[in-house]
């Protein structure tokens, strides 16, 4: 876990700044961030109530204490137990006594799941309710070098992993199979968790979100392999694009055009220009060579402790790059029936421009 | 995946008793169960419309279109496509036209993010909002033989790799070695994930959830392994304890009252009883021996496409069992800084009683 010292306090300040008077977090990336503690998933509420006047808690079911206790958020928020016939959402309430001085402005997790959400709408009738990304966003989105740090070794792991593929890719094995074995070389090149294996193969290769499956490769299949894992709980996702034999017709061209695009918006990413305009600078040459209604998904999206976070690249996102922001740069052409195709590396903003952290080759790789 | 056919129409028959005009479920189990589309979960909206009328409706991300195609969910709902720059929650409106007759009343997936529900509620102001598990969990509590079977398979998949720990269990390795190593036998065992491998050792064993850590296994120990994965989309869950060399001091009598209060509340499960008098069952002997407070939790959960489902084996649950229904026993004693111990079987409620489908032994295992 990667140590994100004096984040509860500048969340505090930002709340002041935005008018929160309080953010209610359930398990996940944000509670993560801001105390270290990694929670269950639960039926049963974990919730860190974290205040704008830094009198936080952190309220746990009675048998995830030593869990808190070990993660060291009890140095950061009270941890206040609720037994297993108690009720969470009045210690909640309790919890916010004296957070505001009007009707209370919450901001809820993104990710808190609606049936807590429900009971703390009417366990708060009077309160309003925002999300909490916004506040939370400000922090995440803006790695430290630690952070980065981090996503470099994961990047670093996930490219061995992709070394390893072509050697997996044999026809007569189906995508699971293959799927299989490469998770196992994600763990073994250093990752602590699998996130994610598609292995699209032939036609499936042009669905961007396939699921490895009982297909069998066969020589003539052009390969999409998107894989990720987390380091130190921040995440690899790298794409590269593969081919049994010949390349199907028409597949060489598209796939020329799919580098240039993507090294143009790998190349246009710098301080101060907008993550819109990034998915322009990989959109534009693809309309332009007639692959636009195939492009079908977004230029790409943050990545940190979640595989998917801020800033995502994509139009009408005017959202400003800084340095320490890092995020995918994944163009794809999808041609139905026929095949599909797709490069990405994760980026991160310098201070003069941005740094691949994936740095393999981007031609396809002829097995 | 086990199909549940005619799920949707039992669905809205509920919706018809309960007064409610529409299900608004996301990616998860209820998406399962209702369609056989297993969404993933991502910060792009999918979302089933389940209409009282039956003019279903599924709502998916332009990218994810091939993957729920392929699921056969569009033979039971519409399938509306998001553009990467659309708007989704425009589409949930359009879905919902016609689907009552004065202000909408909506079921929400219980474990949608919170996110999409504040979006929701902006969109459609004037809706009210209920968890849609009042009406799911009417369906998904009592499994048919086919969802039962698939949890016998899962629970005779987990029996042999607990038969295979004891072996796994030597001193000198550290809890992470031996859970890297179960993870492993899980899947050879014939589990398609693992879903959680919890190894507690000496003093960690009494923390019930605790994370397979550094901590090296010594003579003396007691170790609690609950483990568990999905066998075609449903879970195993087991417990049983582990002692290297000789059991600490008062760790043999406590077990023979755990064992005891174990085999009460599983001689207790038949249809007509309440969830929470099986609970009773095991804490009332752990009372009358002087364990009750160190027994914090209930006494199980319910299990299915989720590892924790309804019913819920709780004081104050006065659900009425019956046949299909499937949940853990699990008692646990908990001595702080000492040991711990869980002993855990999932049970099915059949005709005239009860059946474990876990048939382990349930003494200690010494190795």
């Amino acid at each position: 876990m990667i140590t994100t010292t004096g984040a509860l306090d500048r969340a505090a300040d930002h709340m002041r700044t935005q008018d929160v008077d309080a953010l209610l977090l359930g398990p996940g990336a944000d509670l993560r961030y801001l105390t270290g503690y990694a929670a269950l998933p639960l039926e049963r509420l974990t919730l860190l109530v974290a205040r704008r006047d830094r009198r936080h808690a952190l309220i746990v079911p009675e048998l995830e204490r030593p869990r808190a206790a070990a993660s060291g958020a009890g140095d950061l928020a009270e941890i206040v137990t609720v037994s297993e016939t108690g009720d969470p959402l009045a210690a909640v309430a309790s919890a916010l006594e004296g957070a505001g001085t009007g009707a209370l402005r919450l901001g809820v997790g993104d990710r808190l799941w609606s049936t807590f959400l429900l009971g703390l709408q009417e366990a708060l009738p009077g309160a309003s309710w925002e999300r909490a990304s916004a506040i939370t966003r400000e922090l995440r989105m803006r790695k430290s070098s630690a952070e980065v740090d981090a996503l470099r070794r994961a990047a670093q792991a996930i490219d061995r992993v992709h070394a390893r593929v072509s050697a997996l890719l044999k026809p007569g094995r189906s995508e699971a199979e293959v799927g299989r074995d490469i998770a196992e070389a994600i763990m073994e090149e250093g990752h602590q968790t699998v996130s994610f294996v598609i292995v699209g193969s032939g036609p499936n290769s042009a669905s961007p979100h396939h699921e490895s499956g009982a297909r069998i490769l066969q020589p003539g299949d052009a390969v999409v392999v998107d894989i990720g894992g987390t380091v130190d709980g921040y995440g690899s996702d790298c794409t590269r694009d593969y081919v049994i034999g010949d390349p199907p017709e028409g597949y060489a061209e598209a796939h020329a055009a799919l580098e240039a695009a993507q090294a143009a918006a790998c190349a246009a990413v710098r301080p101060g220009v907008t993550a819109e305009s990034i998915d322009a600078a990989a959109r534009d040459p693809l309309t332009g060579a007639g692959y636009g209604e195939y492009f079908i998904h977004r230029t790409g999206h943050g990545i940190g402790l979640e595989e998917h976070e801020e800033p995502f690249i994509v139009a009408g996102n005017e959202l400003v790059l800084e340095p320490g922001m890092t995020f995918s740069i994944e163009p794809g052409i999808y041609l139905p029936g026929r095949f599909g195709m797709r490069i990405e590396d994760i980026v991160v903003v310098i201070k003069d421009g941005g740094e691949r952290l994936n740095t393999l080759d981007r031609e396809p790789v002829r097995v």
